[in-house]
């Protein structure tokens, strides 16, 4: 009420911060409809919203304050696709592609050659060293901002080989209300995703409304130099950091310090993240996407060399917590589908 | 105008809305009142509230959007003193003697058989690779929560030796209040400091008002383990990331993805986050803060062991970056003080 009999008093940065107050409260607005249209009425659903409402009801015995409501998402799998392979695999085999004129090294050279003779098998047998090589190659040896550059203009260009669409179009409608959900309740949305932190920022701030620095994920080494008396950071070919399994738990308490009040992952890569958010104290939140719909996405669980889904399901089904079918539980998978 | 209409259908996310609105507004009207009456008034305080007003002013050259409004603090030295030693080396040398009666061995063992006979000589002889043994025997070796314990614990206890106070006393009231007026105009301040993460973690928010998820620090290495089934992230004996020099510029990018828009040091330690942030298009502030001041803190630069201050110096001074001359600049240093 103070706020608006002093009006004419207001200078410009108040002036500002109206326009916040005004814009928060459409957001509320808003949230009093439907704010998962996308999910079908069922147990998770109700879960989401349930826990949503039990840890936002001032003076409820669940309450916690908006400085602790961190929410992490896994990236390949449970907020966009992540077959026939991690889109980031696919940039990195583009990029091979697009390099190979400065290369002629390469065209016998594995997996270099596989990449270029388009031969799956050989790129299969190259194994986790084969794709640690494809990896290197196009991700290191240039600065962070020319990097950045490559994915942006990679992501305007580059189309899913089933759904002829940019990759940025597969992002899981269900999942961007999630988001939004949560972060008009007072969470802050962080990705923890196995995939590299640079491949991440330079678009999910604009897809998911996630900021760059609420992207957690593997990286690179990466060194400051001057080049020319400018400032810039070189990628390295050296892994720095896999944010996969027990490494989630490890980056999201170095980055975050905070244990996240909920977790959602779609495979066993997420368990430890899941395992570390559900042994914190008072109401917590985990939930798996189990990928069930081959008509729409695709569908894959206990067997899939992308996105195994095994271990952290029997877990999940001991501990009560949320796998949502994505066949029944969703209405829509894409944005650009009805 | 439209919140307060529709006042009787206000639900509860609204009315904590709302709330938010009233205290934005009440630190918009006193960020009207000088928001820095620890600073007197000269080129220092001029060139700060210039700068805030340049980026903040809608509509003009050098307006940045709130999202991007990144302030990064070291803390050694900037935020609070370093002198006679780092903070974090006085609480290893603490936790070192507390140890002491289950390590009988140290007693003939260097460098602790110098921490446990106070010879200072001996311990300046151990030399960096005898600091680096002091800290990993006081900082490795437990979880990270009773890690967080024990560091709370020190600072509930320990009193600096010069001051005979708690060191969380001596933070610069000053700075204190830039951290308050950039806030107050939308940055986000962050802590990018030579010292440990977890060293700063449990205090900084109740200190300076800077939450965890952004504190950015060196770093031991952690492990990911399940102790009778509980998961417990274990503090290991080894070096991850040394986050001084070259090193900050590094983190910045890997913490927080985006260039600071501001950077505040006092060492040559802090260079490259300067040359970093000053790199940057558009407007951009870099700070020193020299310690001038031996009758209310300390002073030393050019030829100091601790915090020198030497090349940073030369290269504000051709770049035209704001040098703090502690004894002029500052009305007050430690908020205790009159």
């Amino acid at each position: 009420m103070y706020c608006f009999t002093v009006n004419p008093l207001i200078n410009a940065p108040s002036r500002f911060l109206l326009g916040v107050c005004l814009c928060l409260f459409l957001i509320a607005a808003r949230a009093a409809q439907d704010p998962l249209p996308a999910w079908s009425d069922g147990s998770s659903k109700r879960a989401i919203i349930d826990f949503v409402q039990r840890v936002t009801t001032a003076g409820g015995p669940d309450f916690v304050p908006v400085a602790e409501r961190i929410a992490v998402f896994d990236n390949d799998g449970t907020l966009w696709s992540e077959q026939p392979a991690y889109f980031q695999l696919l940039f990195a085999i583009d990029r091979v592609r697009a390099l190979a004129p400065q290369h002629p090294e390469w065209k016998t050279q594995q997996p270099f050659q596989a990449v270029l003779d388009n031969d799956i098998d050989a790129l299969a047998d190259a194994g986790e060293q084969g794709l640690l090589q494809l990896l290197m190659a196009s991700h290191a040896g240039m600065t962070t901002t020319e990097f950045e550059t490559i994915v942006s203009e990679w992501l305007a260009t580059a189309t899913h080989p089933k759904f002829k669409r940019p990759y940025t179009d597969l992002v899981f409608q269900p999942m961007l209300e999630l988001l939004e959900y949560l972060r008009a309740n007072g969470f802050k949305t962080y990705i923890v995703s196995g995939g590299g932190i640079e491949f991440m920022r330079p678009w999910v701030n604009g897809v998911y409304g996630i900021p760059p620095e609420q992207v957690i994920g593997s990286s690179i080494k990466v060194q400051y130099v001057l080049r020319d008396g400018v400032p810039v950071l070189e990628r390295l070919p050296e892994i720095d950091f896999i944010d996969d399994k027990e490494g989630k738990p490890v980056r999201i308490h170095q980055f975050i310090g905070r244990r996240p009040l909920a977790a959602f992952g779609n495979s066993d890569g997420d368990l430890q993240m899941l395992q570390w958010t559900a042994a914190g104290e008072g109401a917590r939140f985990m939930l798996l996407v189990q990928h069930t719909d081959a008509a729409r996405e695709y569908a894959y669980d206990r067997k899939s060399h992308i996105g195994k889904l095994d271990k952290a399901l029997d877990e999940a089904g001991e501990k009560g917590w949320t796998v949502v079918d994505m066949k029944n539980d969703w209405k829509t998978v894409y944005p650009f589908m009805p």
